[in-house]
């Protein structure tokens, strides 16, 4: 599952297997919250396909794009392409989701903020049907 | 002076000019501090030989290298190296400098924590004899 890898900034971590992502997403942790540090920050890779559940963060995260071409979505909007190089400040309480095109692997470092100790809440899967909608080919 | 940038996540960004840099160094802010985020996100450029001055952050910081090679000194420790993938945590009041390699430029991101509306406290410049005494050729 390395292949592609060795010009990425990070080795690709582990599998997610948490149950709220659809298809081969993986995360290296980068840094863990500390006294100073009111985030998790990790490196997520999405494989072609792959995408996070919908979720909301009760204190906003940060997105940047390392690599490929993915979707940003928020709920009741039309998704937005993101690609290397975009950074994506998510609001607070804003149901969303985001991953991979359906063509490209996409990667990107998360900032997510903590508001006491939590920093994320997961909710339904982001159906085929719903993927298929802003990803058509 | 976008050169060897085709394949940076980002564009270069502005040359810093603040006089708390030794060489030349380049910013470009991806996130400025906001109710969610209590943190300055963005990314510097450091071509070959640039540094900071020596510093400190009063909640810390976070360095993500995203490129090349460079070094990264606590006061009164070995300068150690760093490179491409490297993610370093700094401790809050504890004076340090980071920079280029005399023969690598060197890209990070940083996640420069607040307390209050401060970040940083600059100090004096990293000599040439400082920088020597590290990288030695």
């Amino acid at each position: 599952m390395q292949e592609e890898s060795n010009t990425s900034i990070f080795p690709q971590g582990e599998k997610i297997t948490n149950g709220y992502f659809t298809g081969d997403a993986f995360l290296r942790i980068l840094q863990e919250k500390d006294k100073n540090n009111n985030f998790a920050l990790g490196n997520v890779t999405f494989e072609r396909g792959a995408r996070t559940n919908w979720h909301t963060h009760p204190q906003g995260q940060v997105l940047i794009v390392t690599e490929g071409i993915g979707w940003y979505q928020e709920k009741r909007k039309p998704a937005q392409v993101i690609k290397k190089g975009d950074v994506i400040n998510i609001p607070e309480g804003v149901e969303h989701w985001h991953g991979a095109s359906a063509d490209s692997r996409m990667i990107h470092i998360a900032i997510t903020n903590y508001q006491d100790e939590e920093n994320v809440t997961w909710l339904q899967p982001v159906t085929d049907a719903e993927y298929n909608e802003v990803d058509k080919k």
